[in-house]
């Protein structure tokens, strides 16, 4: 998992609960991944860490934004790329929220974003999802798909988000 | 509202509950209502229904489905007639799914559908959402859009649902 790998790297251990995750509908990512670290921490003797991320179109009004799991389930990469036609502004992001719960406390959230733009096409076959049609600013003009772990690993939302919570919790404990 | 005037027709009296709905992320409408109706009926010493409704387009997959609101606010009608240029498969649905909750039982659900086809254009100015791009095929080849109220009310699948909810619920009190 590509965040147990961010973690490990401020030597924070992460495990993954074997529990369904209840995701609300909300346009927030913050407040889908609060609920989801709450019910979670809800009567269970753990500290847990929930994420959410989502791809949000600026030319779309932020589309598929919290809904790019199913957007594309349904639509896919060329559903996208078909909305995307005779549009100029192709600007589009990576967002990822990370909430904190300890058992009985408000979840704590941290943000990671990543600014791009929609490619004319898809490219690489590594990553999952919108990777594939997303050419981060910071980058050499490849897609996230042509990216390895390690180098998306560098710069992404998720390791964004992850980066700034372990600091964070390393910070808490000493 | 819809509901109540439908309801009431068969003697049921609704009341607008003034709290927020916890609607969660999911392909299928009766998990959302059952979710909303159970988390709404939890301490308190309501009857409890609730709703979900979509529009589910069979060459897109389903979409917009569960997310139909979303979608709406973001990509409008036009984003999906954009979605289905090319498309010969114009079929469509709207879905509702209705769940009661009894404080301490187990929803109880009801669906309604009523199909139809994703219209070439946007016509009429009532309902809302995706009113303007369906046409459903027990009718006269208007859109949802161009129907009043009551001729809605007769084929809509909100009305479906509701109708199956209060015989159940009438003949329950018999």
């Amino acid at each position: 998992m590509e965040a147990s790998r961010i973690a490990e790297v401020f030597g924070i251990q992460l495990k993954q609960l074997n529990i369904e995750k209840e995701e609300i509908q909300s346009d927030s990512l913050t407040e889908i991944a609060s609920h989801a670290a709450l019910q979670a921490a809800k009567s269970r003797p753990y500290r847990v860490v929930s994420e959410d991320a989502g791809f949000f179109v600026e030319a779309l009004g932020g589309f598929p934004g919290p809904y790019s799991a199913y957007a594309f389930r349904t639509l896919g990469t060329a559903g996208i790329l078909k909305l995307m036609r005779g549009e100029r502004n192709r600007n589009a992001s990576f967002m990822a929220a990370l909430a904190y719960c300890q058992p009985g406390k408000h979840p704590v959230c941290f943000k990671g974003v990543v600014k791009g733009v929609v490619s004319r096409r898809p490219k690489g076959t590594n990553g999952f999802g919108f990777d594939p049609i997303f050419i981060p600013l910071k980058g050499d003009g490849r897609t996230f798909a042509e990216m390895s772990i390690e180098e998306k690993n560098v710069i992404s939302h998720r390791a964004g988000a992850f980066r700034q919570f372990s600091r964070w919790f390393t910070s808490k404990r000493e």
